[in-house]
């Protein structure tokens, strides 16, 4: 569980980030808007059946801790103070109510599976909470062009169980996918595992219903692959984290399932060997390279220390600077498997061998094994201490530079010592140019945080990087867009805002400051 | 060629669509804006040399027919009247230019290859014409990772010879790729033959480079998969035709090269069997499927009347209702090959085959062979008769619906007749629900025209279809939006267009009436 490993942002010790001072800058800024009251209430009940309405406040009159869910995020870094959450049942009834708090001046979060890791989707004050929870069916499933239109509250897992039978897959795929909402994935323009494969939500997202801060309902659900009649809008709301409208609707391409899955471990004697590695990784499996997985041997030595298996041998990880797993999905697993022996025999025979070694997974089980050697990291590293988490893109080329710097940095400020930092890591999407890049301290310090804060951001900015590769902006990383974006793309961010949304309704505090 | 057909909407008797009426129209809603005049010109001189000047006025006094290249699209069909074009080398020199005409209030019509199907790259009236062909340098191309950097003038069939020897494909391919250049791609969205495969620009675009209407440089132009910092503010500018900016620099993911490419062509009984058939190739070919194009039996006749040659025998079509060509590109032939042959034995032993018959290409002349019937068919119409050309977007299921109603609609009104309309057709891109509608006829007449638009554009509405699937709006279809977009989702762009472009100097008379 990620779970203990984030609480640390509750600690008194992050004045920067701690919850008490997030709720007080947005307060500032959030001053203009109101508070939901008994006679708001009142006319929500006209619009909703009262089971979809909790409410502190009178006829409902719930204990404070019944909203806890809609309150807090599930790390408990972000916590807001809704009295009043509105679950509705279909689109008109979204619309019916943001018509209201438009009129009324009332903030609104729209509120997903609220599974995020900024803070994006719980209020920042006593916004009203819209979960879009009950809006949960398939509208449509075209099992013959793949077209999938569904309600925006749909669980991602249950529209991959939906779409399985007729031998489709979602898209995209993500450890929160028991809880998060495709309307949430959408918003928040989710990547996860697939995304190598399958490429972005801006390709696989055909059109979307959205309800927009004054109410209107803005139709652009179609189910084609090819339409070039005018302005793409619905761009605009992918990735938008709710701040432009609530999405109500999503129309997705869903691709035809593979047959079959394999993957393999190799074990590389330099960084330097990662991306040649990659090149021809990608030009021997092609189509059906599905995942291209980095993890530097830190990585690879707390994940093993911390129990998640031991997929190669003493013998095989000595001299070993970092590991890659690689994954194939095809559509024939003879001809995958032929493809990846290849693959690791021109590997092997090389004059000058780009690995030391690979190993194959010969059954589900060790299929598995690998896969948890990669996903174990994030656990290992928080069994091993305190982590500050970094979700940055960068260039291919600079993933071992951006750890070792940063390494050096804290080094030369006298940190990496016990008591303080003990590991700088980096692991992460190869092929997607993801890094993680994790400081596992034996504690929290602001001493460290300031060595680690604006510091990682302009390493990220000097390479025309991401400060939030997939996380999203949300209430978190508000300060930190600049390292990412031009003034003249706030600038213009803004002035969509202030069409969209000029009372400020729509999610306030969240992505732009 | 496709010219001489399309030549046809420059008689007159195609008032609603002939030049004259279009320069007509747009002349109103353009009142506001100025002409250039020899002081402008003195000032463009001021920003650039005098070789990247085109003018009919002083002190360049060019005779007009210098600039007719410019001034007329490739059809004929479109016809401006711009006294001055400026071809820019730099992004700086494009943003001076345009902070000029939009102090001055003169129209801008940004230019690529000139080689769209809508009017969107001629002016309709003297705007100045900015012509992006002297912008054609790669700036930085990573072989690691595909990603592409390139000014928005190069050439589309530059950019894959660039990339080629890297073992990379551009995402997108089509007819025009000689002269079409990648800016005009991404501003028109450009789908073509590689949709099925790699999917829309909206996907592979990475970043943009934009000058805004007011000169402003929006630098979006960062080369990272992923990017969750705010708005994605360049996907508005994929597709808007020039409307909301000039792009400048591109920045795209380009996929490894296919090694191998096959293709087969199927003949089918009944239309129904179009679907289950896409169904089962989709599941068996899965990755490797790059194409699945459909003809119908008149077409493939006209093909192969107008000497497209003939894959299969007399005999293999008698009773073929339809036909599919299929093609696949994969990472190694001989898997390849394998499943198409899987397929076709699958397919010929089936209790109730869907296909009656099965050609396999076993040489790259036959598989140029089967392709060129395909595309064949574009010329076979020309050399029949004069063709009234829809691009349309429906739900497969509909394919062979639209051309049926079409036909009878056209057999009520007395049309189906030897000297009005001879063939109703349908052909195109089954995997992206792309379908060219075609009606050949002996001659052009108004009245053949009216019995056709609105009604084509009203059937496509009741499909929730796009009349537009692929060439765009530009100035042919401002007309037609409505019938494809809400009237909600017209408004919302009007206030984009606005917003971006309040002068409205930006390619005026394009996408929005």
């Amino acid at each position: 569980m990620l779970s203990p490993s984030w609480r640390r942002f509750a600690l008194p010790s992050f004045s920067r980030y701690s919850a008490a001072s997030t709720t007080c800058r947005a307060s500032h800024s959030l001053s203009r808007l109101n508070s939901v009251t008994a006679q708001d209430v009142d006319h929500f009940a006209k619009i909703l059946p009262p089971t979809s309405i909790l409410s502190t406040l009178a006829p409902f009159s719930l204990a404070a801790t019944e909203l806890d869910i809609y309150n807090n995020d599930w790390m408990g870094k972000y916590h807001g103070n809704a009295t009043t959450v509105l679950r509705p049942k279909t689109t008109q009834e979204v619309s019916d109510i943001v018509k209201w708090c438009h009129e009324k001046r009332i903030g609104i979060v729209p509120q997903g599976g609220n599974t995020g890791l900024v803070g994006g989707s719980v209020p920042v004050n006593d916004e009203v909470v819209i979960s879009l929870a009950n809006m949960n069916q398939v509208r449509s499933f075209d099992p013959i062009s793949g077209i999938l239109v569904a309600d925006a509250g749909c669980i991602l897992q249950s529209l991959t169980d939906y779409v399985a039978p007729h031998h489709h897959v979602m898209p995209l795929d993500l450890g929160a996918k028991g809880s998060c909402q495709i309307g949430g994935n959408v918003a928040t323009n989710a990547g996860g595992l697939r995304l190598l494969r399958y490429g972005s939500l801006h390709g696989s997202i055909l059109g979307l219903e959205v309800v927009l801060p004054d109410g209107t309902i803005l139709d652009q659900l179609t189910s084609l692959r090819k339409d070039n009649t005018g302005y793409d809008l619905k761009q605009l709301f992918i990735g938008a984290e709710g701040t432009l409208g609530i999405i109500t609707g999503v129309s997705i391409l869903t691709p035809p399932s593979p047959q079959a899955s394999n993957n393999v471990i190799f074990a590389l004697p330099h960084f330097d060997n990662v991306l040649p590695l990659y090149q021809m990784v990608k030009r021997q499996l092609s189509e059906i390279l599905s995942a291209f997985e980095f993890i530097d041997r830190t990585a690879y030595d707390l994940a093993v220390k911390h129990g998640q298996g031991r997929a190669l041998s003493d013998e095989d990880v000595e001299g070993a600077q970092c590991f890659v797993l690689v994954e194939t999905s095809g559509g024939r697993r003879e001809h995958d498997e032929e493809k990846l022996t290849t693959l690791l025999e021109t590997l092997l025979e090389a004059d000058k061998p780009l690995i030391n070694t690979g190993v194959l997974a010969q059954s589900p089980a060790q299929f598995s094994s690998l896969w948890a050697l990669r996903e174990g990291v994030t656990e290992a590293v928080s069994k091993e201490g305190k982590a500050y988490k970094y979700d940055i893109s960068v260039p291919l080329s600079t993933f071992k530079e951006c750890v070792d710097i940063t390494g050096e940095h804290l080094r030369s400020k006298g940190l990496m010592r016990e008591g303080a930092v003990r590991h700088v890591i980096g692991y992460g999407h190869v092929g997607d140019g993801n890094l993680h890049l994790n400081v596992v301290a034996d504690t929290y310090s602001s001493e460290i945080q300031d060595a680690l804060e604006p510091f990682i951001y302009e390493l990220v900015a000097s390479h025309r990087g991401s400060v939030s590769a997939e996380h999203g902006i949300g209430a978190m990383k508000t300060h930190a867009l600049h390292y990412s974006k031009s003034a003249v793309s706030i600038a213009w961010m803004k002035k969509i805002k202030e069409l969209f949304d000029p009372r400020g309704i729509m999610n306030p505090g969240k992505v732009l400051e």
